[in-house]
């Protein structure tokens, strides 16, 4: 796969044919997008840049059904827990798969849940197209399976009531590993809290949201951007399992 | 090593003796310490949480020499470049080990290089701690040594002025892959971005900033912490390898 | 004028008719809208909040050319700088006289500058629109004209380049009174702030940006709300007269 | 008085006497300080700016007792809610005055209430210091005065449950007049949410936070400062009476 970006409207094209590509900004010759040309030209007379796909790219082109967490909160997770090669995680739901794959390409054994197929099957699509081995994915509620994870250093809940989970037996998580849960409310945050609060094997060490600012540094100009929008996503809560 | 977590001032301390454990709130017995009690209380009746280590633990404990990079920094960047278990990273310089030991817990390969010898001895110190076998450390400028460099998926310049190693040879860099500069002022992301501009084989992609904010959510209070120092470390600056 | 919220879509819709009101969400009757009733219901059934129209809403009403300064930014202004109501503005450019007319509800007197007809039009309609006496309007460059001025409490410069009024007599703002410069860009505060360190009689106090963030609170709902661009406008810079 | 700020250490220190000024940096001599020198030295050669204090500096060095509301807030109160010269402000609790003396210097008439009579004198020194003459100061509950105070444009609670003052006859509002409530916990926004979400002479328009973003241009030097702390005070919610 190859990516163009228009010099002109900083768009991004996914070029993935055996043929010319048409879009908005005219046509591009396929023997321009397959020689080793990194400047090429529409018939409208547009320039792009051409790239070879990074993971990056792939990632933009996955297929989406949920909304899929962003790369400013995968990011913290990973860096804040500390999971690496060596690390089994288990989460629900798998969404589209976007934290699943994420987490897969960096520790050693995923294994997520979902009580929608369909969730399952986008997550399995792109799963097989990153070509990940070490990720299994399973039809159902993690609240009736979470009693036969074990060693795990990380669980990871992306659902409106971890609670449900965490009720149950989590023994399988390891001394000192995390559970982090993903919030978008701080009511819900609010009821996590209380729960954690009672209980003699958890431990509450941080609630954070991540935010990034983006710029534009060119020539004269230095500011951030007009018209990004910073949203937010979610709250993050990191509980030690103790 | 233990950790434990004082009730009442939330402060943080490590254990890693072969004795009673002396600190400002009072003396703690090695026997209780010992032990698989999750609640300990000192002399002066002050009661505390007790966890083994994580490896977020040893991170706080790591030796320090210069500033290290933060988690919100250093998780973004492996979460936008999307470097992996069958990567490698070229950075420098090697400062105290933070992104050194961060990345090498993730991907295949790091190789680190500084100038200052009693920094790669720290980052040495921190790379043994942690038991990872997939550093190497040069002392040196890295612009001397970045031609030598083969199949670079991930180059991480911290130093004032990248342009510096960016002028050298680095066809290693493998197409569309990345070079992350880590920069306090803009202005030096302005002298930066005035570089790539001009160079056929560079696309600046994001210039952005991390940030995050801590809440207390605890009983009836659901606020951002209050003195919790919001601090900038720096500007993030991706470049793509074309 | 009176405002109407719809209950559904939460859009604002102003009427200052002697008619009945049709707008995209039906039609509302001349006769309900001149009552006391506060809900009214268009003839497609949609509920609407009734309300006489405040200063706020006169504002979203105004007629506007160039961008309008934002209420973060001038809100800050006035309470950084402390002006009131025996003060003296004198200002340049007047764009659509966001500024202006704040500045002028709340101070002795406004002297606004700007070297557009059009933006002194729309301005001067905006002026006599909210029934302000107290705001001078000259067509002309500031540079020519701040001599004259005298007994200057704050000089704001909403302007790309403010050294050239402050490179000429700026004698007439009052010993330890302000300067507040608009400035898009941190290159331009960058060239600003170096004429600025070469004056023995400008010091300056302050660089800064506001930002607002925008929540969500119903029901059990409490979080910031999605998809409420929170931009950038301009830093602020605080310039005291020595 | 007069204001010195040290060129090496950029602190500021108040000059009021009639006698040297002695602080950790040195013995400035009076001769010096009331002439019209605007660089002085201390006898330990450290260098100072000497300024005309401004009514920013009188504002520093207002009497505390309560902590005082931040001027990012208090800007943005009169900002969104266009009070003005002809407008009449009813407040409770007085704490220091912050809130009180700003309002007085911009409106027409400010009515304030505390049941704290420390918090009064505070208040009532304050507003003396400043030569304001339109704050009357009331020592008493504000729930049993409010259905007295007429002709309100902005009712300003700075108090834990506004709800006390809310559930009393405030027929006083005027119609699409304000209350602005100001509320550190999320927790306490939702509760005044669902109150209001409950009354029909009630609507609300808007929870914000304010924040401020400090820059050190300076240089070559363009970065947010370091360990400037950016804080949360609280939410501002805005009301309309209707």
């Amino acid at each position: 796969m190859k990516v163009l970006i228009s010099k002109k409207t900083n768009r991004r094209y996914y070029y993935n044919e055996d043929s010319d590509y048409h879009c908005k900004e005219g046509v591009i010759l396929e023997k321009d997008l397959k020689s080793d040309i990194k400047t090429v030209f529409s018939n409208l007379n547009r320039e792009f840049n051409v790239f070879q796909a990074n993971n990056f790219d792939l990632i933009q082109k996955m297929k989406r059904g949920p909304q899929i967490i962003t790369n400013k909160d995968l990011g913290y997770i990973i860096a804040r827990t500390r999971v690496n090669k060596n690390s089994k995680i288990v989460e629900a739901g798998s969404g589209s798969g976007g934290a699943t794959t994420f987490f897969a390409s960096i520790v050693k054994e995923v294994s997520s849940y979902d009580i929608v197929n369909d969730h399952l099957k986008i997550t399995k699509k792109n799963v097989d197209n990153l070509k990940l081995d070490n990720v299994k994915l399973t039809l159902g509620d993690l609240k009736d399976y979470i009693k036969d994870e074990k060693d795990v250093d990380l669980l990871f809940l992306d659902m409106p009531e971890p609670s449900v989970v965490l009720n149950e037996d989590i023994t399988g998580i390891k001394d000192s590993g995390y559970i982090v849960c993903y919030l978008p409310s701080i009511s819900q945050v609010s009821v996590l809290s209380d729960l954690v609060s009672h209980r003699e094997d958890l431990f509450l060490e941080e609630v954070v949201e991540t935010n990034l600012r983006y710029w534009k540094v060119w020539g004269r100009i230095s500011r951030p951007e007009f018209r990004k929008e910073i949203d937010h996503t979610a709250f993050l809560i990191f509980i030690r399992k103790i």
